[in-house]
């Protein structure tokens, strides 16, 4: 399996948002966050770097 | 382990630029894209859609 987890970075602080995050759609300005469950977030950010290999992706805004 | 396969999407068209990708960083318009082997790739693209359950990130220009 393949869900990572999704941080906010801001003010140098790190924000966990979601786990088990199952797709990621950029809609926007806009990213459509959705887990395993179906559960929907949607945030105002930009992704600023996916680590696969730690299962992170970090966002922006 | 979560590597992902990255498509270009376009002309309806779906084309595979790179497997056993580790992470994904996007700088201005562009997406650079690392393998497992620390190869590299800059891809002037932006991401359309993450779905990590398929391993699969597709991109459009």
């Amino acid at each position: 399996m393949c869900e990572l987890t999704v941080y906010l970075l801001e003010n140098d602080r790190e924000e966990k948002l979601m786990e088990d995050v199952a797709t990621i759609t950029p809609e926007g300005e806009r990213l459509v966050l959705t887990d395993l469950l179906g559960q929907q977030q949607i945030v105002e950010a930009r992704i600023k770097e996916l680590r696969l290999l730690e299962h992170k992706v970090y966002l922006t805004r």
